[in-house]
């Protein structure tokens, strides 16, 4: 599907186009800026007759058709190529591969699927809001980009967020097992750099290029658009680290844990060990009738609550023992509520 | 809330200024150096007018509302754009977000909420100490993020003391959960590194950028702020360095208690565990008057005294067999208190 | 073993050549490019005489026949001298060196053994179809580096099928032993990077190199290719980070599986020690006829009703407080299936 | 206390001077280079007096006085200014400021305190050996330089010397809690660190100035002292290495040991509760008289000696089992001695 | 001991010479390259009397006769300056100091002790093969590197072996303590990475100066020695890498077989317990025959077989429940031979 948006300071044009060979048509076409816009790869007819149409390099349309490309910028001769990637709407990561030819008049943008983000930026240049009509392609290619860039941001927020839930989690002393979903998380956190990343390369190399195809100033607003792209990165890193941390926290956390279950219940095991062996002793059958020195105890009149005793004083005793030692009650477990981060958490979101 | 200072080598001026129309009358000041400064980002007009008035770029002023900006410095046109963040008086780690104009002649400061760290600087102003009066704006600015790298000093410092009592407590041995104040102050210390990094990048620009709208040696006083940004970020890693060590001591502490504790009870279980069969083998119900060879031993004269020794010799032989072998008794526990660290502890913290 | 492929737009000849010395007739040729294949290291003859001809530098000649070189791109005056390593098709990872000489008109390639994966491309010149008939030597090499780097997209892709195999069975936290298999691919995605680094090397020299000894613009070729290199490097990092991630994974399964196990073993048996302990009381023998303070219960209506009853309530007690501490029972295990990484896993792979 | 050594290659002159304005006689002294050292920084009317007589920079003379500088080197105009750290003699690591003023005929050094490792130059510029007396400040500069770098060398050799005897005794297989000695360890090489690495950006800062103030080969000497603070720095690394290294292996000595001591406890336990299972078997009170089927074993003729085989053959039969399995016996330990590290631990000191 | 070998395209003389003095002589001599090579350092007289001669540098004669230099290229005027470590022959990881001189028609090479790896070097001036003969000293110079570098190859790959000794007593899930050997490997791949990297950035410092002194292909030479040095770093690189991993699996290894036992016995032991319990229960001494209600089971028929029943049942019961919960039997060890790594084994050696 063609759609293309002729626009100019004066005035704008939006229409569908059948078939690639009408693109021609626009070639003459006294409109500032062309922005054609195709969606799906499917139609190898559509991008042969596109690059006859506008001069596209051949290595560049086998990158348009090609999925899993990184985002890079080339240039070749006077039109400018850029593969993206774009992010869908949340909740799922999906980085959908946008390609853009930049020339001077004409902007071709090639999507995977219909449905992007940059509706706000159509709606800006239908209604003349900003500064998108009075400048040329390079502005709109900028314009785009940052409409991209800006699309991260939620998404590294909502990373931001779920690792601040489980950082809620983990100082509550929580032993679940968030090890899957951290892992799910880094995994999301790393595609996400590897495409911000070379984004941020895609918008240095622009601003450098610039001088060439573009008027004076497009490079600020690249500059700029790249520090959004370093702040995403920055986040990134961030989330990185925080999940990091939180691992260490929660893998400490489970030892802690199960330290604390095995030590009392090596404790109880070990006080009943000794009662046990004293029970026993006086459950043997020597035979006291043959001979006085066979466990006389057995025939005192206190004997059975002397034996009761000497039990009693042996639970008591190694439980003193082990209380002097550290290693049960009070002092053993920690009691204090852990600190909470103190760290300015609205600074750790990227913003927008 | 728009307070300006107007100062010259001979005479200083201070008064509020009610609406930001009112600013205009500012170009034709004969003041050497106008500072403007603005507490609160809430009016939108104020910076509409502002950019206005004083041909600020209008990426930059949208930078100013936009908070999260990580510091940066970007000339445009005669005008240079700073954006930095400004640590506010301990306890809590909060970090505002200053944006500045540096003009020819004009400086302007605009602050999310009233109350900074100026007003040392503001006081050497009005009562003529220092240089700031024989100087321009380009070195007010100099004296602006002197002012505000100089704050971060305590602040480290205060990190850099939690360690250290940190490090006292681990050091002795102790076993209370540190994890969450470490992971609390790493927190803090990543958040602190990812302010004072690009500060620093931020004052290598202006001392690049200051052979244009400057005078001659205002670059010397940037590189020297350079060092102490360098000072800070150094402290800053030797903490992180010195956090990481703490967190490798205190599970290897963790470890150790633990490991002792199980040692002790396994060992006590291991001990009366062949105790316990012996009582429990003359437990047993053979019918000695059926056969002689049915558990004579019930029957001797000294059966029970000879059991209670082969208890107490297998006991005996037992602790011995585990002193030899080293794992029980005075070689089995470190003895020494553990050496303290002899380092430079005064070259640790980041000076003043 | 050698062949000869001789070109241009015009025609195509192909045909064996049984003696190094018959290629000297090769010097005479009008072909376009004629591209020398050789099979086999063995015969150092042939090699000297192949220097002798082309005026190839010993130094190259040597590095031919010495296995184990790394890829590397060398200029020798008008010959460019190319080492590569060339993947054998899967399963096992082979890496066979290949060697090029590059001159004006002549491509001498030099393999370990015959067999190799440029079939398809020997294809499309004996056809004429792509651009390599209408272009010159410099080409023909990109066109082998490019068929190379082809080849190793499916052996990368292999691995991080194998990997995702293993991560699909980690997540349902198998236990199995999967430390040996993420060694085995960690130790070949190494052998992979180490190829592959330099390969773009290979590819950045060659692209600067171009300008002396090739048509305008090869380089646009030769950049198109680096960009695949790129990216066959970053799916190899993207796999390492994974092995990396279900180590951890897995250790972190076992271990709570482990964990899981002594908890529940240790709880049995801290249930029975108890238990044990008063069926061993009622086990000992003080005698109850000589004093009614032995064992009264002994002798009580419903003594064994009792001691049961005293046994199923200490039972019943400790399970109750090992459930109140979270040890035992719906809390304690991990109760949700593992949230699935969400990143888009085609993403991952690096594309053809 | 200000002392001052003026000296040309005929003649050199020593003496003390009680105020810093008797200083201004020096600048019409003839001596090639006078040597100014004053100790101690508590006089801020000397620093003052000398920023007036010699013209030093007044951002310079505050960095004097303000300790915790680190080693860096500032040209001011004629005058190069270098601050540094000066490590005091063994055992206590404490690294003295010391800050130069580099003139064309006039060096200024200011230490914190009295006493320094400089005593070996002044010798051998009273006694006219070396080159110093021939040669002008910006030679002094350098012999101090390497003075203080040269002091470094037994202190990191200290520190090779303490990490070895931890190897050693590491490598015996000693269980000794030596994670705090590393710990301080650590600490200390991190320290030296700091300081060395910037001295050696100090050199190389002077080596690229001295073209402009000194004799034409003085940074030829300066690059030979890069490398020995090169060499001092490499020394660290492999200190740290070594003591990370050493930390793994006593992680694994303490728990490999702890898993000896487990295992042979657990392997007697399980070995005797069995037995003690018979035991309790045959200690059950099943009347025998009210049927033949009630333990008829008691009243076998052989019943005890029956009981006692079941129980040796149970234990035989499990220790075979164990050792089958290697979990007790000559496979189960480690039984060669561990090898020694091989490498030339010569090779491994700083030399000197 | 002084040795002298002097030879031109023509011819080759090669003599002792007793005293450094001699050595004037040569100052005249017409060979086209003297080769002075002088064994062991202690002889300071012959040191500065070869200074006189030859116009050496003080600091270079400085730096022969201080061991523990890191290799490193000086260009002292005319004369190039070079030291290098040459390693011995194996078992040993010995590596010797050698200094060399390079001038335009002499080369002084200085050992620390007699023998090195040269005399296939000197045997091929000797018979003239090879190019030497044809060249000048900075092709000796190029020569005597090469020879170091290439004795490097097979000490680098005895570690090879040595880690894929283990590697294959890893796999085979042997638990000897492999730590203290990997130790000592890592600590001699440590050593060898802090001298071939050096010795690289010697040979890039040779190549860059060549123009200067040399004939105009020697740097082709160099470039070529400096693959080789690269293909070494890799070795040991991989090495270390392997190193690491062999580490992770053998304590992975470790760990598993530690678990397994604990799980066994540990299973065993609860399976006991209870057991243990039923017999300690009907060892009770209630008194039957006062009440119907004691213990009714000891005077049933079929008690005793009614015991053993429960008994069995119990500990059947526990098995399966374990091997239910995958706690024991065929599924909870792994059973597969660990898959052995693919890689391309031959390709990991360095090659020669």
């Amino acid at each position: 599907m063609i759609r293309v948006i002729a626009y100019g300071p004066e005035r704008v044009e939006e229409y569908p186009v059948g078939h690639a060979s009408d693109l021609k048509a626009l070639l003459t076409s006294k409109a500032a800026v062309t922005w054609i816009n195709i969606d799906g790869l499917g139609d190898s007819e559509t991008f042969s007759q596109l690059g006859d149409i506008f001069g596209l390099h051949a290595l560049a349309l086998e990158d348009v058709v090609n999925l899993h490309q990184r985002p890079k910028f080339e240039a070749y001769g006077e039109t400018d190529f850029i593969v993206l990637r774009m992010p869908s709407p949340i909740p799922d990561l999906d980085l959908e591969q946008v390609s853009m030819f930049v020339g001077d008049h004409v902007l071709i943008t090639i999507q995977e699927k219909p449905g992007d983000c940059l509706d706000a930026l159509r709606d800006r240049i239908r209604t003349n809001k900003g500064r998108a009509r009075r400048r040329g392609a390079a502005y709109l290619a900028y314009a785009i980009l940052d409409s991209i860039v800006e699309t991260f941001y939620p998404i590294v927020e909502n990373y931001t967020e779920r690792l601040e839930e489980l950082e809620v989690r983990v100082l509550a002393s929580s032993t679940d097992n968030i090890v899957p979903e951290i892992h799910a998380i880094r995994h999301d956190l790393r595609a996400l750099r590897r495409v911000i990343a070379p984004t941020r390369e895609v918008l240095i190399a622009m601003a450098r290029a610039d001088a060439g195809n573009a008027q004076d100033d497009t490079h600020i607003f690249l500059r700029d658009c790249q520090d959004h792209a370093v702040q995403l990165m920055e986040a990134l890193d961030t989330n990185r680290e925080l999940a990091s941390s939180l691992m260490d926290l929660h893998l400490s956390n489970v030892s802690m844990r199960m330290n604390e279950v095995m030590k009392v219940l090596t404790i109880i095991a070990t006080i009943f060990i000794p009662l046990g062996f004293i029970a026993g002793l006086y459950g043997m059958n020597f035979d006291g009738q043959l001979s006085p020195w066979n466990m006389p105890e057995l025939r005192w009149r206190y004997g059975y609550p002397f034996a009761l005793g000497v039990m009693a004083s042996t639970a008591i005793g190694l439980v003193f023992f082990f209380r002097h030692k550290g290693w049960l009650g009070p002092g053993s477990a920690p009691s204090e509520p852990p600190p909470q981060a103190t760290g300015e958490t609205k600074g750790r979101s990227p913003g927008s």
